[in-house]
């Protein structure tokens, strides 16, 4: 990267139709079943009462009730981008008596907290490392500009610039302010924002301050943990590595901590190298992305292995039965990797959001859209099993919200043309050099890589069209209206193909998928000997279902079988629809092993036919075992 | 089993001499290094001085401060049998100085626990379900019993058959007395040795009221719960089973629970067989037993995979990274065996008690002798390392008292003859048919399978040489006096050699000892397509230390080159002297990977020179990785 400008502008997801047998359902599911399940459990649980500020409970809470109001937040986000695409009435009426109540809660000097209006008035702002006040802020922050941009309805953004003023007085540089920052990053994105939905740059500089300040020493979580009478060597954590706050965010190298908070952070701080072209802070986030990317993420864009600290560990530890994985880790690292992706149009920053987005993420939510996976492990013993809820209950209205708005991940624009960067079958209408441009996609993707791309143009436009290259992808053919092209990808992995496109030109790009074996670095503990099979950026899981209820790990392929006698199988009615893999393996036959528990005799084998399908639709049947990596034979 | 009475007697650890390099120098160690360290960590915890009864300590205390009477216990029953054998005036002025303490500390009414004489006097047997005062006792019972045995002095077993007195008292079917057991199974086993020390009948009658009360309803552990204000559904264990006291004991079919306890709980059951002739508590103990050995027994002998019971899960669950396997249930493994194997002398339970012996009970004890593994894995990350003690110290005195008496194991005396159990170096005077019976074993096992053994007789005596054949031993040949033997094992898998034995005569016993490649039960997850190395009893490891410190699973062996290949050193000077193996692997070699973390793209393998130390010594050089299942390639 050259400069900490984005070169690039996403299309919104308001511009974006879906038409496609993967992602149209999807959406339909979120809008139909996600969200009305989301809003019932949010109900039952007190977290829209608890704007009504007449509950009580228990000091010391448990810390999922204190930022309970993250919960709503989200869900009013996903609804609102609901209500962007697909108008509903009754769903926007729901949604206005939430804002409404949720005003009505904000308290005279601009503070909205539920918990710390009515059960620890005292302790407003008194524990910024552990409480999580600005990360419900900014989550608020979040849902009211996807309101308002939905709607065009100002108040519920209004209260939250005022809350966002509020906090922008009591936290700062100046004499007076203190110098704090969340615990849980999230507020840094959402200012900015609230940035630009409202235009106000104090917003940009509060994010800033946040981000600037972190680590700083004397550090800030001691300085309030002693103002509360602990000894701030008590912290659970040991480390403020948890929070990200070891050390300022530029002398960070390696991705630390807690994952959501540290894929959320990275997020705002590559916000903030745009606006503020600052390199450093775009450095400090591609050094942590290379760690990432290189040593601390699942095959299935699942990050922190460990439910300690539900986050990360150790470079190369990468467990696979007790992965955490956490779903909304992968959403942030989803996000973060979009963000990442426009300032010079980098193929490989879609690659890691593409392995998130298609794996780890969706493997988040059942098809039928209610029931969660906060944990998304490669290898179960059958002891996981989607569920309705959870105690703390961040993952199911995270899911909603990035489903809801899946759309924008599909296209950016630049000063010089198109940007394609997922493919899906769906119509955009995208503005391009002042003219509206339409782009049809018809594809089966991510099942089939072949895609054909039409444009309509109310006149001919000179642009250059950029087609990324996925990392998975070996090899491709390219055609403009019939005529076949010679064109490789670029450093950061895109066609570019400029020309003066005309109304009905179509563009056929194919690229190839097949069935691959797919190995972890050596240095992986535990996955030696281990491959997965993966075909364009989906990543097969085998399913205790599938195969009798055996164990799986009986079950070992060859590699060599895998790429050259393996099959595929689009079977439309099949898990949602869903390209399956077939193929021969071999299974340890324990039938005449015997009852003894040890022998210095080797188990007989037989062959097993193996029937792999997507791990972002695994569990979707009867509880079992599942398994990613398989024993290779 | 036909009878439920004993057919064979143990031969007493004193008839016994260890002249060879296995056990001679490891009881050495145990007597100048482990006995003394463990002393002294005794008195700097304050559990000698405990029975000044002038501690403090807060309420609730810490269960491990609770039981701690049994630690010194286990140490004066180690240091009495160390007496037995290699008599000290220094160590026995300081057993004696302890016993006397001990006995200062007995209340009036037989009455003997510091905690609940000091710090909680009014919760007094309130809760035997967790406090463990029957534990305690039972282990000074069997320490007063080995004090008076090495001796001769009576003090500490008058004072605990006065606790013993006490106990019945409380205890017992009668009116007045409360129908309580001990959650922690000890006492059992103890009182029939007290028994057996004292003569007095009423020890055996409480110890089977004990066994035969266990489980019934309704549940007492739900009556004295309620005594204290709890609900007996708030027992965090959630299950009865924990204790081994859900069912009755006959009606128990597997082995469950904290594994201590139950091995514990079913040595007793074993003695109270004989003692009553009681053949359905023999048969309740065989059916653990099959259960324990064909389903949940790692083959190491250690026993109890996970760490949140100390014990039993499900049939076939041993993983082998998390394995529990505390150092304490083997050796309960061991006596327990021990045990069943007196009742018609049959192979099978000297096959786990050896595994047992060689394999997870020694590693529990470090070469030098002053430091301990509580849990033993069976694979480790280097994250394990022997300490010199624990906040709960049980292992290491219990090791202590174990290698101190180890002879016990070696030989049984029937009506008809002599039994050889397990094979050692060692010169034994044996009281059979009236005369002593001198035996001498020159052998190098368990590195050796070559036994010769030489009998000394003042005049020709007929008798049946018992000769065990292990589970392990495919093929053995046999002279006597030169001339060899045509005989094949009978049913329990002995040979049985009758003739009139003379002063001088030598029977040379030859057991084949290959080096073996080992499989576990294809249903034990996640030990599919692993293969171990065995040979004679002992259990081979791969440590770091020996392989340059790479990832141990990175390497692949062929089961076919550990059969015909692989070579057997005797080292005697390499790790207290042990059989060695050697052989050649494959290993990946990551160095022309690169930096991706996936890749389609297999990583290139190499040959590797392998180097497998026994299991039993693992950890005694520099911590790192170690691993009994390797991968087959």
């Amino acid at each position: 990267m050259t400069s900490a400008k984005k070169q690039l502008t996403p299309v919104p997801f308001t511009a974006v139709r879906f038409e496609d047998a993967f992602w149209a359902p999807r959406i339909e599911v979120n809008r139909k079943v996600t969200l009305p399940h989301i809003y019932k459990k949010l109900e039952e649980t007190g977290r829209i009462s608890a704007y009504d500020l007449n509950f009580q409970r228990p000091v010391p809470s448990p810390i999922v009730l204190i930022f309970g109001d993250s919960d709503p937040a989200k869900w009013l986000e996903a609804a609102s981008y609901s209500l962007a695409t697909h108008p509903d009435p009754e769903l926007e009426a729901i949604v206005d008596r939430v804002a409404d109540k949720v005003i009505s809660a904000q308290q005279p000097d601009g503070y909205l907290n539920t918990h710390f209006t009515v059960t620890q008035p005292e302790m407003r702002w008194k524990n910024l490392r552990d409480w999580h006040e600005m990360y419900c802020a900014g989550h608020w922050m979040e849902g009211a500009v996807a309101h308002y941009e939905a709607t065009g309805k100002r108040k519920l953004l209004d209260a939250f610039a005022r809350n966002a003023d509020h906090i922008a007085k009591e936290f700062g540089p100046n004499p007076g302010q203190r110098r704090g920052y969340c615990g849980h990053p999230e507020i840094e994105l959402a200012l900015v924002r609230l940035y630009h939905a409202t235009g106000n740059r104090a917003y940009l500089d509060l994010s800033k301050f946040f981000v600037d300040e972190r680590g700083a020493r004397p550090h800030y979580y001691d300085l309030e943990a002693r103002e509360r009478g602990e000894a701030p060597a008590k912290f659970w954590a040991k480390t403020y590595d948890y929070c990200q706050a070891e050390v300022p965010v530029r002398e960070q190298s390696k991705v630390v901590g807690h994952a959501v908070r540290a894929v959320y952070l990275l997020t705002a701080m590559a916000d903030l190298a745009d606006e503020y072209n600052d390199e450093s802070l775009l450095k400090a986030a591609d050094r942590q992305w290379d760690n990432l990317v290189t040593r601390r993420m699942y095959l299935t864009g699942g990050i922190g292995p460990s439910q300690h600290n539900e986050g990360f560990t150790e470079d190369y530890d990468l467990p696979d039965e007790t992965a955490y994985a956490e779903t909304c880790a992968t959403i942030g690292l989803v996000n973060w990797n979009h963000r990442m992706l426009q300032f010079a149009g980098e193929s490989r920053f879609v690659d890691a959001m593409e392995r998130g987005i298609y794996n780890g993420l969706l493997s988040g939510v059942s098809l039928e859209g209610s029931n969660f996976l906060y944990v998304n492990p490669l290898s179960s013993s059958g002891n996981r099993h989607r569920v309705p809820w959870f105690e703390c209950p961040c993952c199911p209205p995270n899911v909603a919200r990035t489903v809801a708005s899946a759309g924008k991940y599909l296209y950016s624009t630049s000063a010089d043309g198109l940007w394609l960067h997922l493919y899906a079958g769906n119509s955009a209408e995208i503005k391009l050099g002042g003219q509206s441009v339409k782009v049809k996609q018809e594809t089966l993707y991510p099942w089939d890589g072949a895609v054909k791309l039409s444009f309509g143009l109310a006149q001919p436009q000179t642009f250059t069209l950029h087609l990324r290259v996925p990392g998975w992808c070996k090899s491709f053919s390219l055609s403009v209206n019939g005529a076949a092209q010679d064109v490789q990808p670029g450093a950061g992995g895109y066609l570019a193909i400029t020309r003066a496109w005309q109304d009905g030109d179509v563009v056929t790009y194919t690229m190839d998928m097949p069935i691959e074996a797919v190995w972890a670095n050596p240095q992986v503990r535990l996955l030696e000997g281990r491959v997965a099979i993966q075909r364009g950026p989906i990543v097969y899981c085998l399913e205790g279902v599938d195969h009798g209820g055996i164990l799986l790990d009986q079950i070992s392929v060859k590699a060599s079988d895998i790429t050259s006698s393996f099959k595929v199988e689009y079977k439309p009615d099949f898990l949602g629809g869903a390209a399956v893999i077939t193929g021969q393996g071999r299974v340890i036959d324990g039938s005449s092993w015997g009852d003894a528990l040890y022998q210095a005799k080797a188990p007989a084998e037989k062959d097993i036919q193996l029937t792999a399908i997507p791990y972002c639709v695994w569990d979707n049947r009867e509880p079992g075992e599942m398994r990613v990596w398989l024993r290779q034979g």
